[in-house]
């Protein structure tokens, strides 16, 4: 006999392949391909491990590595946001926490509480390990836009103010990563891949 | 003043990018679409936090997510090798070796040879958290086989014994999965997905 609660895990574990199929805006590293977001949460998942030692705050790594790995399969059913999109903003909407529930709740009672509760505290972005896990969320992006010639700076003519202003959140979770990010922003409008 | 080591893990994050290029055999759930190192192993750190429950043996989870992020980063020089082939086997190869060393290497020192002891560690499978690891390396494809009225095993014509005892590997880190898989391909051969 299979136990029940197995059941509901390998049904949880098919459910969601589906975030292989949803494509972010952001281009892989060096390239025209657009990143899914497994892939996304894969590179965060390695770059909490490698990164570590830059928060600024005493974290869990294995809470930060939840985070990233579960932080984007709401899109399932509420789809991918865009940083830079003046209409609907990425800031925990209805659509996704309903379909936080839907998804985490295909898995057994205790475990999908579990589960909603350290989205929801990723969401939040209070915590240690969720400042941290927005930092490096927050700074894929820009790696992968200063190694594109600008990436989608440049396709939806992003000026150096708004990226500055839209990521400075990466500070809140770590001095250096922020310090870091500072330099590229620079270096990329000296190069012309990022409007001044 | 950017710090050297934060320079070396930039590299190695852009470095480590290309896994997301390695396709493997198998395909999604439900599809046509190969599945790609990056999204495999995003799928399998998944699977470690919610199967964890099912290892037989102590193990710290985070190692094992360790792990399976990390297992595949050699594929890089050394590309995706397939369980059925009768050429090339996985094991452990001086390619991948040699891989490793160059990869893992681009990260500071002590870093680097942290990486080097766990994917040498995933290796060897002796260890409480690889056998696990292995087990759900094992496990994925056959469930993505078996939604895929037969994936690889019916495209290269795998029989049902061929793939029992490759997957008996599954049993070192838990009994309650290697029975689901037992099933699972007891059904398949039911179905007509594997031969006999």
């Amino acid at each position: 006999m299979i136990p029940k609660n197995l059941l509901k895990q390998i049904e949880f574990i098919k459910e969601i392949d589906k975030i292989k199929y949803i494509q972010r805006r952001t281009k892989l590293f060096n390239s025209n391909r657009n990143e899914n977001n497994a892939e996304h949460s894969w590179h965060l998942a390695m770059m909490a491990i490698v990164l570590s030692e830059y928060s600024d705050l005493k974290i869990d790594l294995l809470k930060v590595i939840k985070m990233v790995l579960i932080h984007d399969i709401v899109e399932i059913d509420a789809g991918d946001t865009f940083l830079y999109d003046q209409v609907k903003s990425h800031d925990n909407t209805e659509d996704e926490k309903k379909c936080a529930e839907r998804i985490f709740g295909i898995l057994p009672k205790k475990q999908a509480r579990d589960f909603l509760e350290i989205w929801t505290e990723f969401e939040n972005g209070i915590s240690n390990e969720a400042k941290f896990a927005k930092s490096l969320d927050n700074l894929e992006p820009i790696l992968q836009n200063a190694s594109n010639n600008g990436g989608t700076w440049k396709e939806f003519s992003v000026k150096h103010k708004t990226v500055y202003d839209k990521k400075k959140i990466i500070k809140r979770g770590s001095t250096e990563l922020w310090n870091f990010t500072k330099t590229i922003l620079e270096n990329s409008v000296e190069k012309g891949i990022l409007l001044e």
